[in-house]
């Protein structure tokens, strides 16, 4: 085992841990540390320079006066003297610690040195840092609470794993685990991150045996590219389930708080979802969704289809609305399922899916069964308002359960006093309860997102060929960046370079006519703003006029022409890849022209991507119906555009000196793609 | 007072109610019913045609037999028999009556046609009917439960008012209100709506003294106009909070339940916003939003602004997330808040709002008020974790909310053993506690919402001058129309109708030049597709081109030219105007191009409206940036192009022989805009 990865271990679920500033006076956090360590199962060393006795315990004076390698360090100690405690431990052969203290990196230029540093001392020992500034971790399976957030040591044990760059919302996700009748493995307050960051919290996660989902909640992201990584490895083990929060400028106020810089949401989402995450929207969702997929989950599946069945049908319409605003699939039952439906319910209820089964009665469960065995339904919601009169759910849903072999989830909703023991008993079936119509429809998507992440994550990434590295030098010009994509087969306008007006008049007689005159000269940025672009010149004459105008463009270096055949009428797309600086090699699309500018309509992806990827994010467009055939216009080729994306992600990503390209417009015909401007930097 | 509103209180709030179809046998309907008004105050009169004795009362052969006109009638019958039974109860002067059974609109032709007879003689005679196709109703305030949906019994009494289209809804979102620890003054489920829709139900508990704010849960709805006109009406006295199902196309399922079709949510939407309802997504937001406004509103204000103060900085960052994203104020505090603040925090929390405090100690309600007495604070939001022993904020808190005089909502998570007793505690001192940060925040949200929704419905509604409505006659050709515009203050390029060609040379010479051509025919739709726009035209050479382009367009009746000088480039934009069937006069404003009518990119209202209304139409259209001079181009004058839309708007609405208003385009400019194309039909 790595040596790094190793020590990651220890600090999580150590078998000693020193406490460094212990103390017996009950403010200091010192004294918290010691009690809250009362319940660990294994070795605990208190550290104070006056040794004797401490709550109980021999006190050290020094961390190497213990003359053991202990697996934890918690450092009960201020910033100012954190370093040299950390290079001691390290001397000491310990495997990690816990810097609680804040005065860091959210405090300015004097606390990111001072974290440097230890993010320095870190690399070179392999020693691991949790923090600093923040709350701390709790390990349930070895009884471990190393944290002075508030009621920490309150929240119950489960199997749901919890990630949280802010102390705080660990714990309230904890609560909130607990609220939905689960438990918390363990929870991970992650802080500044000096050292060890999301995806090695995840690592661990992922090879803790108690748990069995994780809940990951993101501000900054600072090394995005080793999250996706990671990320990408751990959810086909197990369901990761984030809350990224950042959506608006909120950049202020969160770097003051954990001196991360909150990035692009779009950005953070959208590979975190190509990661295999399923993503949510608040603490509750993160909470629930978390619930949900550690009981179960669907096999990897493109649109996995949801059956639904309601004892009302006002929520069963809360529920399919719910449902389509996500996307998900809710396919209408086979005839035969219907028929079978049909014999179980009185008429006048819809049974087509949802199935109304009107005031739910003793056919509740027989009606879920008839659904299940749907081939078009991978999952069952159910909902009924809590009448025990009419069926009792305790006895019918975990018979149901247990006949259909597909997942379901129930939700109910009545008074607390009489659903909170029914809960607690469908609970002890491993059935998910939703005490809402919209919490239960959640419970859906959650579980129909994780099949379908799951299903694109086994789609294998394209392989194109593409030129040779070397190939591409700095500063290529537009042939130049042109000819490099037809290498990687985008389909460019035949052209010619020409150094003179001669070749100019050459090169049209033997292009096919109308043709374009553009300028070609490394000084000039933006060709049409200083009219070096002329567009379907089909004769000499008009060739001629051209160039003058051309020739008048004020330049120092040599002047060029580039003579292109002209492209027929198309829909023009933009395609750009950039080296995103946490997340790395990412592709974009969006439509040409001002409006779709104006309303940044793109979609993104990190490279390298699958084609089936790429198609998504032409269907992920705003005005993704212009591809289809808009007003009359033909329908484009999705295909090819969408192998344009994969091309362009690759080029960028397997060449590291290329640091941006942009082809725009793209223009994309009935059949085929043509590029008509290429940039690589 | 009016007899319809006077028979649907006797309805809401009777003093005698009798049971058409009362039954001995405990399967029956109407034993249930009999049974659910074991407390209702008045007086009970079972009928049933066999008489005698019923659960202890006395049994009427038929509702003549009982005597006495009744104020409300339980109809437990079947769906066939109903209509001869409210026959005979509007002889004998009954006020209402609730029609439960199903078999109406729902079920296709037949069930229609029933329906319209029962309308038919609500209007003729001014009964009122609940239903059919409804759970019913429950009246707290005078122990009324006429309805047999499952629990409703146990839905505890308050101050919150529901009307559910479905009957489902109406009980979910009972329990709902009674979880977050508010109770129910009267919820309505309306079924089919034959007669009391949702606007009547409204006006109902708009009067209703025990209900201090209302919550609605709407599928399809039929009366648009009435509905947005009564909400406008109620929401000034009370707060109303709204849920509109039917995002997605949800139609199918939608109209076998209630038999309301579910039409365009964006429009449904906009027009509740603009009549000052809350508009929420889920039955829970519906039931905290209602809950929280039942306590307190704000004064109306355009953007009142919000005061965060936070014990956990994560916590923070997801509040002052949502509240961004949902377009609050979250003003930075002032700089001698901020010192008061500094003075009673530790150094290091960030605290220019959202303030964090912190882990919160003696000072938080300290903090609080301090942020409270800023001038631009409006509200506040406060959050921590549960703690007792940092903070016990069943003591601070009330003395806090007394001291600052303006609305608070407080936020907490923890062990449910803990915080069960702090709720109750903050609750029985008016103060609402939400049990996330997002709730919380939502809590914000909804008392921001609400304020900015009652301060625009304050803003008159703009009168402008429009020409006499007798001057519209049937089949405006352009040239006609653009006449209208100009009429009512919206500026058309100067032009000339020519019915001939030596007209339309002289036309030349009269206007500004270059000129437009355009063929005048109500024959022809689309100009440009056959040809019929010529553009640029300077001189007399080009004008005869295109006359002779135009004079090869197939025509039957009289060949008609419209000269007009060519407007100045410029933003275009489309302004359109029409009567919905349900909403009336609604008037729509979107940017031209192909792109953003691909991605619908459109602004809705309801007509008459305001100038700030229109202003604020603009600034929902995602397309906003294209406005403000987008890469170098000039800022257009919102000003000029909002009132275009107002006069739009009232030139529809004070014209009930005009059905449908186009301009497209509409050029907007740095100052100005001129109508190049208008259709007024």
């Amino acid at each position: 085992m790595q040596p790094r990865l190793g020590n990651l271990q220890r600090l999580f679920a150590p078998r000693s841990v020193a406490v460094v500033g212990a103390s017996a006076a009950s403010e200091k956090v010192g004294h918290q540390a010691l009690v809250s360590l009362r319940n660990f199962s294994g070795a605990v060393y208190p550290v104070h320079p006056k040794g004797g006795e401490i709550l109980g315990r021999t006190a050290y004076p020094s961390l190497t006066a213990v003359g053991k390698p202990i697996d934890m360090v918690l450092f009960a100690i201020p910033a100012a003297t954190i370093t040299a405690a950390v290079e001691e431990a390290i001397r000491c052969g310990c495997g990690g610690g816990v810097i609680v203290s804040g005065g860091f990196a959210e405090t300015g230029d004097k606390g990111i040195a001072a974290q440097e540093r230890i993010r320095a001392l870190c690399t070179e020992s392999g020693f691991r840092v949790l923090g600093p500034n923040t709350s701390g971790f709790f390990n349930n399976s070895v009884g471990l609470v190393a944290s002075f957030a508030p009621g920490i040591d309150q929240i119950r044990p489960g199997h749901i794993g919890v990630i949280a760059q802010s102390g705080g919302i660990n714990v309230i996700t904890g609560f909130l685990i607990n609220r939905f009748g689960y438990g918390v493995s363990c929870g991970i307050g992650l802080g500044n991150a000096v050292d060890i960051d999301a995806a090695d919290a995840l690592e661990y996660l992922a090879d803790d045996e108690g748990t069995r989902a994780i809940a990951l909640h993101l501000e900054g992201v600072r090394h995005g590219r080793k999250l996706y990584e990671t990320m990408r490895r751990v959810t086909p083990r197990k369901p990761v389930v984030v809350l990224a929060v950042g959506r608006e400028d909120i950049g202020d106020f969160a770097q003051s708080h954990t001196g991360n810089l909150i990035g692009s949401y779009a950005l953070k989402a959208t590979a975190l979802r190509q990661a295999g995450a399923v993503l949510v929207e608040s603490t509750e969702e993160l909470a629930a969704a978390a619930a949900v997929l550690s009981l179960s989950r669907l096999a990897p599946k493109r649109a996995p289809g949801i059956g639904i069945v309601v004892g009302q049908a006002g929520a069963g319409l809360v529920i399919l609305d719910r449902l389509k605003s996500a996307g998900v699939s809710v396919p209408t039952l086979n005839e035969t399922t219907v028929v079978r439906i049909a014999k179980l319910l009185p008429p006048m209820t819809y049974i087509k899916n949802p199935v109304d089964t009107g005031r739910p009665g003793s056919t509740f469960g027989e009606v879920i069964a008839a659904v299940a065995s749907d081939s078009e339904v991978d999952a069952i919601v159910a909902f009924a308002i809590n009448e025990p009169a009419a069926v009792r759910v305790e006895d019918v849903l975990p018979r149901a359960k247990q006949s259909i072999g597909k997942p379901m989830v129930f939700g109910t909703v009545g008074p607390e006093s009489a659903i909170r023991p029914t809960l607690a008993a469908l609970q002890r079936h491993q059935l998910h309860v939703a005490d809402s119509p919209e919490r239960l429809a959640h419970a859906g998507i959650v579980l129909a997102q994780d099949a379908a992440a799951q299903w694109r994550l086994r789609q294998s990434v394209s392989s194109v060929s593409i030129p040779n590295a070397n190939a591409i030098a700095e500063n290529l010009d537009e042939y130049k960046a042109k000819q490099v994509l037809r290498s990687i087969g985008i389909a460019v306008p035949n052209s010619v370079v020409c150094e003179s007006r001669d070749q100019a008049l050459a090169a049209l007689r033997s292009l096919k006519r109308p043709v374009v005159a553009k300028i070609l000269s490394s000084e000039i940025a933006h060709k049409s703003d200083v009219g070096g672009v002329h567009t379907n010149l089909a004769d000499e004459d008009a060739l001629k006029r051209a160039l003058d105008a051309i020739d008048m463009i004020p330049l120092n270096g040599a002047r060029r022409y580039l003579i292109e055949e002209m492209a027929p009428p198309g829909l023009e797309v933009i395609i750009g890849a950039i080296r995103d600086p946490s997340f790395g090699p990412t592709v974009m699309v969006g439509v040409g022209g001002t409006i779709a500018e104006a309303i940044r309509d793109t979609a993104i992806r990190l490279a390298p991507l699958s084609l089936s990827q790429a198609l998504e994010m032409l269907s992920e467009l705003r005005a993704a119906a212009l591809l289809d055939g808009w007003r009359g216009s033909a329908k484009v080729d999705r295909d090819a555009l969408a192998e344009s994306i994969v091309r362009v992600a690759t080029l960028l990503e397997q060449n590291p000196q290329v640091t941006e390209i942009e082809i725009n417009p793209l223009r994309v015909y009935a059949r085929g793609v043509l590029a008509l401007d290429a940039l690589i930097v």
